[in-house]
């Protein structure tokens, strides 16, 4: 792939340092389109997760919740035989009436080396070796988080109460309104490779992803938060194609930056980027870009069926990556610093 | 490590193809030895246990006791920094109060690997490839085993009772004296590789290794014994230091060979080796060796200590590596048929 874009775009043109800050199938989303279009490519990965087997693992053994990561690093495998293999195998999940189901193999491979090296980032660059991996996968803090959120009738008997949920998984299940999240501890230190990597981006991507579980909490780890202020990268924020139900129920496109932007009031964006059949107000999502420094971009992006549709089924869209790819490469030469377009 | 015994031997030499039988930490030291004096090595493995992580994943998920596999792997591992990596790691056991304690994570891997491909040879292989593994492991057979025994006072308050003991983790750790071994079912089907392996062998190990439960099990699968019985390849019988406790408590060498000649009648050896120091009576194990059409050997194989102090600390006598490799390199040398020495 990587030697397919050079051919491309010419063996002089540098390609762009891209990092995706992110979780869940949002982030796997967009590396899936990034690795198209740069061989320098970093996923910084969210780690509050506390449900299905990576809940189950940070309560056994006290660790950072893998899963997340684990897709992260499936996503970027490599393309041969060998690649595709190992990927399927980190993903395969146990199936019984016993103490394995639903355990991620990946799960427990990412903790083993966790346990057996001592080092979060040299144990996922050794699974990222073995799957022959498009990048590097990095966990935002090297201490497991909890995600606590202050939810508005989180009770539906008491529709107008503000009550603190506590938990990724329960969050993502509210059926209140979510008005607000922060991390417990409140200033959990980033991995310095993360930071590093930010700092040293060309591009940084934020989203698509769970809102307040996958996307925010990023910004929540200050020294993170710190590098994204500091950074000379530009940054694109990638809308979801659609409300999610319980995190982000009835929320319109502007909302979601408007909330981004309530929990980091100092972070700029450079281009948002929203599938253009998720965009039923175009000139409040352009001002809410504006108040964060950013413009808007429209494409389609959304796998067949769109993202209008999707919407009316509940969510369940999903990101096409080669239309993703080629949204992202579009705005990476538009507003880019870098490369041989400009 | 096969570059230089090439060098060592001359680069026209053709290596020895050895298949090594066996399982536990038997196997593991005959092959921690096999591997220093030929490229062309394949394990078979006993797929009876049923104690452990392996007895867990075999109630579980109705797999093949995936652990003596795992051990012979590790074994195998390659020289470098990488091969040593996962070796440690698909030997690491998690340690916790909950679900996954005492499980090995190779074992996890080895079974989800079946899972996930659908064929037991073509999984190990891909282990093996992980590892960097100098050579191929086998399971015996591609059903799962239970082993049964014919024990003499299993009750101590019944010791002249015969009874039927199940599994082999119960009969390892039976306090009677074991009489005869059966598997359960009593015609498993050979893996073909591993016939085809024996058929195609300059030489084949047994031994050393739990007599009832890791070495004559391979006798009792019809079809390897019919390819034992048949094959070309000389066949040497690697005697324990000592008695081990439980399974062969008391034996002497010659008593050893007795049981393994009543379990496989036809079967005939070329050479048995032993350490000279476990050997309290040469004269009555030559015998024992001459019925089964088979010459001793005596050699120092045992690791630090020695053979006779280990017997006296109950059997924790391990073979040194490097001695067990030499004395398996003479008497391939002595009494083979190929190589530059003839």
């Amino acid at each position: 792939m990587v030697g397919r874009r050079a051919t491309l775009r010419g063996l002089t043109s540098k390609q762009p340092k891209v990092v995706a800050l992110g979780g869940g199938m949002g982030l796997s989303a967009s590396l899936t389109a990034l690795r198209r279009i740069t061989g320098d490519l970093t996923a910084v990965v969210t780690v509050a997760d506390d449900g299905g087997s990576s809940g189950r693992l940070r309560d056994e053994l006290g660790v950072l919740p893998p899963g997340d990561l684990r897709k992260a690093l499936a996503a970027l495998c490599g393309d041969d035989e060998w690649g595709r293999t190992w990927a399927q195998v980190i993903q395969h999940r146990f199936e019984s009436r016993g103490e394995l189901h639903e355990h991620a193999v990946g799960n427990l491979l990412i903790v083993a080396l966790w346990e057996q090296l001592g080092d979060h980032v040299q144990a996922l660059d050794l699974v990222g070796k073995l799957l022959g991996a498009h990048g590097r996968v990095l966990p935002m803090s090297a201490v497991p988080l909890e995600l606590r959120a202050s939810v508005r009738g989180h009770d539906p008997e008491r529709p107008d109460e503000l009550s603190t949920v506590r938990g990724q998984a329960t969050v993502a299940l509210t059926r209140g309104e979510v008005q607000e999240v922060h991390l417990v501890p409140s200033d959990p230190p980033a991995v310095p490779e993360a930071v590093h990597a930010v700092l040293d981006a060309d591009w940084v991507v934020l989203g698509p992803g769970s809102w307040f579980s996958s996307v925010i909490p990023h910004l929540l780890v200050p020294e993170l938060l710190e590098a994204l202020t500091e950074t000379k990268a530009r940054k694109v924020l990638s809308l979801n194609l659609a409300p999610q139900p319980g995190e982000t129920d009835g929320f319109s496109p502007q909302r979601h930056l408007e909330v981004l932007a309530r929990h980091a009031p100092k972070l700029t964006l450079d281009v948002v980027l929203a599938d253009q059949d998720a965009v039923p107000d175009q000139d409040s999502l352009s001002e809410a870009a504006d108040q964060l420094g950013g413009k808007v971009e429209l494409a389609p992006v959304a796998a067949a069926g769109g993202a209008s549709r999707a919407e009316s089924q509940g969510g369940v869209a999903r990101h096409d990556p080669e239309l993703l790819a080629a949204a992202y490469d579009r705005i990476f030469r538009m507003h880019g610093r870098i490369g041989p377009w400009r």
